[in-house]
């Protein structure tokens, strides 16, 4: 999905489409604006054709050939480059619906959400149509090198998160991982919790972490912990577990932002298939410039191509 | 102060003033048991003579010559190396108390705390003696590289936290750090408060954070935030802020943890000198054979002198 076309999504994407690397890992499909992708491949004067395709099944899957699905949504004359507006806000809940259908179907393999902008989404009142990150239904999933987060709970008031961790909750958010890990290409995940207080000694821990652990690793799953939050992403990074599951929004983002490895990802642990997220915003300030860098938006369709033919992650660069 | 002397402590003090480094930077002066030093001097066969003193002020500081007050508080006979006992752990309290006391009178410009058993002094009933860290009244300051954390709070079940996010709080360990900063030689310390919520954005921002950032910037304080607290941390490294204030233990102690740059050293503010903890334990397992790797008190001694002569933080290895 290309993002908000007045951002520098479809900039992103022509560029990673004519770097050629695209292929040999995966069959890439479009999903958005053809008008708005036309713009980008003449403004970056690229050798590239574009058609237009009605079905994934239709698509060409050939180097230099951007095969799209435009189910018509958007008309071109509400395309406002660098700038926020309703139709394009609403253009862009269409397209993360039609891919999300698309991949329940079995019709793709992954999806990647190209920089939407969620002020245009909001003023279309489809902000929801992004996949919400629920405790109990999904989880993000930050990776960045060997450093790999799935956040139990995330835009949620720190004061408010104790009150959400239950022993059922931790249990059931080990069983996610552990699932969607193997079907993934993880042969046997090796899974660590972080704690919730300093140390990981508290009430939480006692109470709540503690027994869930302990169920899941009952159901043969290969948890750790609680650990201190302190040191389990060093050993994560390490290589002593495979990815740690988080407590809260900022226990895993500190970690993950302020080791700052190449190559972040963020994948939604939830849907029925991997939908990865790209790690930056529409950039409104370049749009056009012929600028952006496409190396975010590679490693999110390299992560979902790797993670939907069962290879597990890839190396990022 | 020499640590437990059952612990590494000796041996890695007697390594650092046999690295003859240590002179050039500042005038160092054991505290502890003299019988605990000769045994480590002898174990790793040190050219270096033990000159035992009762006054600072008769130290010779020379190169190849440890000067040590022992006030007698410990019987050599009850020094059980690899073992916590109760006498040595009474000791570690008394030794911590006659520098404190020594500092206070001005006749030490800073302390080290080298390796201590809190077992031990749990024993003794003297744990209270190593300096509590309590909000309000000090702060625990980590430092690694350029990534440098103050905490407002430190070990508090994380749920209590919220609760003690006051305006009043907040602005006072802004004056504190800010004074003490300029005390240690930074001439204008740029300070970034880290926000408590994702993305700094909750209640206690707007409760009792800004405003209390709002008063203390009023008062010639150059400080920035809340700021989301997954991209301070390194903003901190990259050079835009000298130090982070965190809201909570993990906050701080993740970010410093995860980055794992060379020479750790953990500072407390509060007392009316530089008082640096190692950070390192006792390490029961190695001790007595002469591998305790003793880079890390010799940081900690030099930010100490560094600090205490007004220089800022020495850049470590």
């Amino acid at each position: 999905m290309i993002g908000d076309p007045c951002g520098i999504g479809p900039e992103v994407v022509v560029k990673a489409w004519a770097s050629g690397q695209l292929h040999a890992l995966c069959r890439p499909v479009l999903i958005g604006s053809a008008a708005a992708v036309r713009r980008a491949i003449d403004q970056h004067s690229l050798d590239t054709r574009l058609r237009v395709i009605d079905a994934p099944e239709r698509m060409l899957g050939r180097v230099g050939t951007i095969d799209i699905i435009d189910s018509g949504a958007l008309d071109p004359a509400d395309i406002t480059p660098g700038a926020d507006n309703l139709a394009c806000g609403r253009a862009t809940g269409t397209w993360l619906d039609e891919a999300d259908s698309l991949a329940r179907a079995g019709r793709l393999g992954a999806t990647v959400m190209g920089p939407i902008s969620s002020g245009a989404m909001e003023m279309a009142g489809v902000l929801d149509r992004v996949v919400q990150v629920r405790p109990g239904h999904s989880y993000l999933l930050l990776a960045s090198g060997s450093l790999r987060v799935a956040h139990l709970t995330d835009h949620i008031a720190l004061r408010e998160v104790s009150g959400l961790i239950t022993a059922d909750l931790i249990e059931s958010a080990l069983r996610t991982l552990d699932d969607v890990l193997r079907q993934w290409g993880m042969a046997s995940p090796r899974i660590a919790v972080a704690g919730f207080n300093p140390h990981a000694k508290g009430a939480e821990e006692d109470l709540h972490m503690t027994p869930g652990i302990r169920r899941a690793r009952g159901a043969g799953i290969d948890v750790t912990g609680p650990v201190s939050p302190d040191t389990v992403f060093r050993q994560c990074i390490e290589g002593r577990f495979d990815i740690v599951l988080a407590m809260y929004h900022d226990q895993g983002h500190i970690a993950i932002k302020t080791a700052a490895f190449a190559g972040n990802v963020a994948v939604i642990l939830g849907p029925p298939y991997p939908h990865v997220t790209v790690a930056h915003g529409t950039a409104y300030d370049i749009v056009g410039r012929g600028i952006a860098d496409h190396s975010m938006i590679m490693n999110a369709i390299v992560t979902a191509g790797s993670l939907a033919a069962g290879h597990a992650f890839p190396t990022l660069h």
